[in-house]
């Protein structure tokens, strides 16, 4: 069994060969990969049901269970990602901008491959896919530790890509699974710094933390969702109702579902009308003193609730009397992914965006569309809350790297 | 006297204010501060000497006692800097880029600023300066921690600086310097990822690999200059030897300048020109055994040689039998920061600069061009040599992060 450190080497000698492989071989490894996915199907789903029987003994929750579950119909969507990535035009070689010096040299910022990226994450096997997927297509090798949940799952899955996209002409060591889920080689691996070049952790607070804490290497990640919806005094109450109930239920359980929602105090009018939508959708209410003297039945929240997210159908209202107020809350609470104000007035709405700096800001839209494929992005990778630019959605155009290309006549500086 | 804390929280609540700053009011301070460094040249001057005698007393080299002094002119030189940033046009709102949803949706991808950036240097305090006119104009909070040589200088310096802005209309804690020695404070700040945003080390090998080491926070790096020149067989002799002489003496003790020069087999017959080039400039030359056959008094090279950054009138020249060598020896030693490639042929040129992966790569042009006011960027903090986008200089768009601003009418996500 390779050492962590030789499957990075071979990794950085694979990324050697697919910078420069042409945007044609890796499409053609993505249709490959694709195509192997669904005809490799039983042998997957073999394996896949390894994990769940040993999910079902370990009693993991039924949530759980479904995220590591894989069917026909997953892997056909799975596939399709690839393909979707397939269709997406290469970043590598784009020219970001370029210029002529008065002293006559070219400059170009072009962009390049990172080199190594290394993803570390929990459950979901489709991860593997998706990540194999777009590190390949931004000219990265990649090398995947998935959790100990989805230890058969990701194991055949890499092994199944990988013969795909060595069959189609890319070096063997594109893509790895780290063979074993040892802890101990997950701290190693974090200080392999002059081999990988970029670390995304994918999963609970925990495992970011771990990563964080231990690494050496440069760590792109998304910590949490606390996300707010605020209602401004001059908003459209039909509006208000739609987006914030949309952002609280359209997918409860990820991470750009709104938690809490700020009213404006010439807003309170409304406050029952919103708690009939939110509750409509069969979510609980919990509120403020205010809150609570508007709607009957609302549950009283804690100094706790405004930091919690629940990734679930609950949400915490809380009447703020003037914007002032809801920028202090939201500077206070929010972990920085999406905002979203409701409003008619010119001014609430631009001071609200020029305010708040979370990854997305929205004005009058739900807080759901904070989303690669919902931006026009493509396939994505998770959100990146960092601040190190780019900030959002992590695409393809995101797991790469730039450099600049200077064309001279035998220039010297004077 | 603050703790570590204190003053990352006080940066946090300035960054809110400074966010939003209009860029008069940013230039302003700018050149508040620069005319405070003249103004107060004398206070300025007694704290450095301060520094001296102490350097002098610790038996400091005569390199670092130059880099810590300062003068009238030294000074004029940093407040022209200041002056300079200010003539900058302001990153923090330019829009990177927008387009529209077939849902009608504008979405717009705009600079924002970081929020707070620690500084963590050591010796030459011009960097107090740069750093902190940099971030301000940047719209971001500066900490900055000086080393120890530097500590009455960087004192004076961060008070003169932090009452001029604060007197142009710059929150108080835009600027802060850490008041102590003590390395306890620096490990400690690296922990504050919830409060510090990027966090920039400049400075040797140890002090880049302690941040890297202990820090939470993301590390935006220069790491080293191990830069080479190719002179490709279809070179032509006189550039080759301009671009290469350049590239080692211009400034020896740059990290763009370059420490190792290959040259292709058919080209050794412009070896002896090549040597006497370099010596003409004071440089001791060190070659493989066939350099050392084409000329007498060569230094024989050891292993160490093709790693070693010397910055230094000192270079190393190897023989490579083929390009491919040549990428072979720039992979395994180069520290991707600069590389050149000196050749008339159009095939050498191009498989060059897509196959090397560094910051600057150039053609026929020296590597001491590898600089923000060389490339036209203005002012810079560092250069990265991190693959984490965008690599190269860090100047003032470098020194940003970027949000989403999303325009709807109430769309909700179906």
């Amino acid at each position: 069994m390779d050492s962590i450190t030789q499957i990075a080497e071979k990794a950085r000698r694979a990324s050697y060969e697919l910078s420069t492989l042409s945007t044609q071989t890796k499409n053609d490894a993505l249709h490959a990969m694709a195509d192997a996915l669904q005809s490799e199907s039983a042998l997957i789903l073999t394996e896949n049901e390894k994990d769940l029987n040993a999910g079902r003994a370990r009693d993991l929750s039924k949530a759980m269970l479904d995220r590591l579950e894989l069917s026909e119909d997953r892997l056909a969507g799975i596939a399709d990602g690839l393909r979707d990535v397939a269709a997406l035009s290469d970043p590598v070689g784009e020219t970001i901008r370029g210029w002529k010096n008065p002293n006559g040299l070219e400059i170009q910022q072009v962009r390049t491959p990172l080199g190594v990226i290394a993803m570390v994450y929990e459950s979901r096997p489709n991860v593997t896919a998706d990540a194999a997927g777009l590190a390949m297509k931004a000219g990265s090798a990649c090398i995947l530790r998935g959790g100990s949940e989805a230890v058969h799952s990701n194991r055949v899955l890499a092994d199944v890509l990988s013969r795909a996209a060595t069959g189609a002409g890319i070096p063997a060591s594109a893509i790895q699974l780290v063979p074993t889920q040892e802890h101990e080689v997950v701290t190693e691996m974090l200080q392999l710094n002059h081999l990988i070049d970029l670390v995304i952790p994918r999963g609970g607070e925990r495992l970011i933390d771990m990563v964080v804490e231990n690494s050496k290497i440069p760590v792109i990640k998304h910590f949490r969702g606390m996300v707010h919806v605020y209602i401004d005094e001059h908003a459209d109450d039909e509006k208000a109702v739609a987006v914030a109930v949309n952002s609280k239920t359209q997918r409860p359980s990820t991470c750009n579902s709104c938690e809490t929602i700020l009213v404006h105090a010439n807003k309170m009018g409304m406050i029952p009308s919103l708690v009939a939508g939110l509750r409509d959708k069969d979510v609980e209410v919990r509120g403020d003193e205010r809150v609570q003297s508007a709607v009957a039945d609302v549950t009283p929240t804690t100094d706790e609730d405004w930091s919690t997210e629940y990734l679930d159908l609950i949400v915490s209202i809380r009447v703020v009397d003037t914007m002032d107020a809801a920028l202090d809350h939201i500077r206070e609470y929010s972990s920085g992914l999406a905002e979203s104000i409701v409003t008619e007035d010119y001014g609430s709405g631009r001071r609200f965006h020029l305010a708040v700096d979370s990854a997305a800001v929205y004005i009058n839209a739900s807080t759901r569309f904070t989303d690669g494929a919902e931006f026009g992005l493509g396939a994505e990778i998770g959100i990146t809350t960092d601040k190190i630019f780019p900030r959002g959605p992590m695409g393809l155009r995101e797991l790469t790297s730039s450099k600049y290309v200077i064309f001279g006549d035998g220039h010297i500086r004077g």
